[in-house]
């Protein structure tokens, strides 16, 4: 079912691409923005997430509409990601240069009117939109369960963006606060939501959604640690992003909210100016205070409760096969 | 019906903002940005012409389907505002600091971290983001045949924002793209799509869609050539927005095409440096030259064709009434 849902994505932007160029061939440029940003390698996490429940409650695989549903979770996921590399002023993505990057490089070297900063995040901004607008297509034909999951959803992605936008300029250490946020923007939007979805396509059963819903939750916390980790320890030639971007945009993640409210040496050293802290003394500092490896334990803690809420819902091979997902997000390295 | 539409507005998103301030009062910043745009005295025209001919094709005017659906027009147009905003690097919008400049200045106020600009765009645009949300939200209900034609609006709406921002940056005087902008942007967008909307939910004739869609192309031509002499000749205090923004922009609006292409005086004085131009001498010589008088004409010609149109396709009184509808599109004030 996965290679179906590639074979959506692409022959749904393929279709888009072709009519737009016999409307008007300028506006090709920003369809092909969205299919570069599909096509730039993905880890398809949560068509993943959506198909694996989705046959876990018993969805026929014959059936397009879980296909769809995949391809839509996916293309939501392209739009957030040219949106929020604007919002973060990213200008790496997957080893590449962001989009709003590639058209202010466009703008310059046409040299056209006007800022080039404001043009390239203008048309990243509006092929982000595209790409939402495409997701919404993508779910006409599911059921109106389905379509009240998704609407949940994106509502939720938006608000849970605004959040962490709001808590990286107000920056103030708030466990409670960065949880919510890592719930809202990647616990909710990246596993549970998409488990919801795909079990609400297939008729799942209230005890199955719940179990869903709080292998969900978890999976989702230890996942966003994993990309703060990654962010703080990792290296940008495997991720394909800037090393420390978390740091340099003084975000409020849930790694920094444990460490400035959990170790004093820390909290003396970010003080009140984040953005002027040295990235590499506050790197040690994080690994000598055993911060990183207090997260480390924090992850594997979500992980069994994970394990634990599927694999009394789910028949074992189900519930083996979503621990080997939880495993592979969770412990990814990029 | 326009009534029902204004009450469920108000209701939907008192709705989110009550579970908002619930889940997290910080949360309802970003409803109520939307809240504020979408009360700040638009013109209603999308929900006008989708429940005009909701009713014109004999829609049942107890049901809900295209109370929902006017409502979500609405919603997508403060969705588009919200963002144009931003991509125009607007100042005022009704009279009022526009949302971008609003959070801005409220990240500068409350001494936050990193940016203000970047911010103040970022919210903007969540906003934005969350409006074309609840709009989708607003179409579940809706029957497949309109949610597709939704779809196609959302589309081309995108679509024609790229389009339209391009053309500002490219700046070549081109009366054929400026008509198709023109025609994708606003013409179908305000006008014919909307129209379409609502006779899909009546499950109006092919006939009446047929012409309805000639009336909405000329009728969305015409408003948008007042759009551009509004800005080049109104008063900012009449239209709430600055004077002359489109020059500042250096927009190729259909008047700006019009005016390079067929006046060798525009021509010689703008070169190939409008942001560079003297407004005053601009807009003198668009009077002086007469463009202003011919555009005025087109405005007349492509509101004949409209009434034309819809007086064949009609009974007598729909036909006065969409007749009155254009007149108040195409010769307003603001």
């Amino acid at each position: 079912m996965l290679e179906r849902v590639e074979a959506r994505l692409a022959g749904f932007l393929a279709g888009e691409r072709r009519e737009w160029a016999e409307l008007n061939p300028d506006a090709v440029e920003l369809v092909d923005c969205v299919a570069h940003m599909v096509a730039s390698g993905g880890k398809r996490l949560r068509p993943s997430f959506c198909i694996a429940a989705y046959l876990a409650a018993g969805g026929d695989p014959a059936s397009d509409q879980a296909v769809d549903a995949a391809a839509a979770l996916e293309l939501l996921h392209t739009s957030a990601l040219l949106h929020d590399d604007v919002f973060d002023a990213s200008e790496l993505r997957r080893n590449e240069p962001t989009a709003h990057m590639r058209h202010a490089t466009l703008h310059t070297d046409r040299g056209w009117h006007g800022e080039a900063r404001r043009y390239g995040e203008s048309v990243a901004i509006l092929a982000g939109n595209l790409g939402l607008v495409y997701a919404q297509r993508l779910m006409d034909g599911s059921s109106p369960h389905a379509r009240r999951v998704w609407g949940e959803l994106c509502t939720e992605l938006m608000v849970g963006q605004f959040l962490d936008v709001r808590a990286a300029a107000r920056f103030q250490p708030d466990v409670p606060l960065a949880r919510w946020i890592a719930l809202f923007k990647s616990g909710r939007y990246t596993v549970s939501r998409p488990l919801a979805l795909g079990a609400a396509l297939a008729g799942g059963s209230p005890r199955l959604l719940a179990a869903f819903e709080e292998y969900g939750l978890a999976v989702g916390e230890a996942f966003q640690l994993r990309d703060d980790l990654l962010d703080a320890f990792g290296s940008a030639e495997v991720t394909g992003k800037p090393a420390r971007l978390d740091f340099k945009q003084h975000k409020m993640t849930l790694l920094m909210s444990f460490a400035l409210s959990d170790e004093p040496e820390v909290r003396a050293l970010v003080g009140d100016d984040l953005p002027g802290t040295d990235p590499d003394e506050l790197h040690a500092l994080l690994i000598r205070t055993g911060i990183r490896d207090r997260v480390e334990a924090v992850i594997a803690e979500r992980l069994k409760v994970a394990d634990e809420a599927v694999s009394t819902a789910l028949p074992p091979a189900w519930a083996a096969q979503l621990h080997a997902m939880a495993q592979a997000a969770v412990y990814r390295e990029k």
